[in-house]
């Protein structure tokens, strides 16, 4: 496998609404997308934008900003260690999703659960911390429209 | 301000030899660079390239590796918490570093010690993770040759 595109950082936050005025107000981003409900995986999600190396908004690593959608979201535990939020996870693209799974398998990693449809609408699945060197790591197929 | 490149995430490890090899044989990725100490700052540092979204290694946003140099390192608690290592930082960057740290300054957010040289070269600061919604945050001038 070769190491994709860091398509975004999650970062887990108590208040969408709140962060997304930190990062107009603070950090001086444009505000190009709305928050959407992402029942399935008991999360809330705004993406922001910052620009590549060309300057180019939208074609950098994003930032996924992930509120939790009720009390049993899995996000609750982190906010309760983390009342303020933080960063939450890595995302890498990888180019098919199936033999990704069957690489970190056969790597011996701890898939979390079945492979299922992420924020982008592509499928993704998200790896063990421990297994990780200590980083939440979801892998995410490319959308077929990126970068063309 | 306007939001500027992710330029890299600070990744923090016991040991950048395992964490190249989990980067390498694990990720998948191509170890382009060489681990260097940055005494000043207490740390040992090694960068890992990342494709960007036209697959370019080197132009996506890169992982910082850091380990601690010796127990009065400020990673020395970060890896009491967290052993494995795991986030540490996340680096943005601005054209002027000056400018950047009076506009901060003025949103009332607390600055981490004076401007100094960074990992890159170019003038950092860091600023107070309580102040930024959890995150602690390294602001950087961007390389002059950086994207030209």
């Amino acid at each position: 496998m070769k190491l994709g595109r860091l398509n975004h950082i999650g970062v887990a936050t108590p208040s969408i609404e709140e962060s997304l005025r930190y990062y107009r107000d603070v950090m001086g981003a444009t505000i190009a997308h709305e928050p959407f409900d992402l029942a399935e995986q008991g999360v809330k999600v705004c993406f922001v934008d910052t620009p590549d190396a060309q300057g180019e908004v939208g074609k950098g690593t994003q930032i996924e900003l992930i509120e939790p959608l009720g009390p049993e979201s899995p996000l609750t535990g982190f906010l309760q260690k983390n009342p303020q939020g933080g960063q939450h996870h890595v995302c890498y693209e990888v180019e098919d999703i199936e033999q990704a799974r069957s690489w970190f398998e056969g790597k011996g990693k701890r898939i979390l659960g079945p492979t299922r449809i992420g924020a982008h609408g592509t499928p993704i699945f998200f790896l063990h911390p421990k297994d990780m060197m200590g980083q939440l790591t979801e892998i995410m197929e490319t959308p077929k429209a990126a970068g063309h």
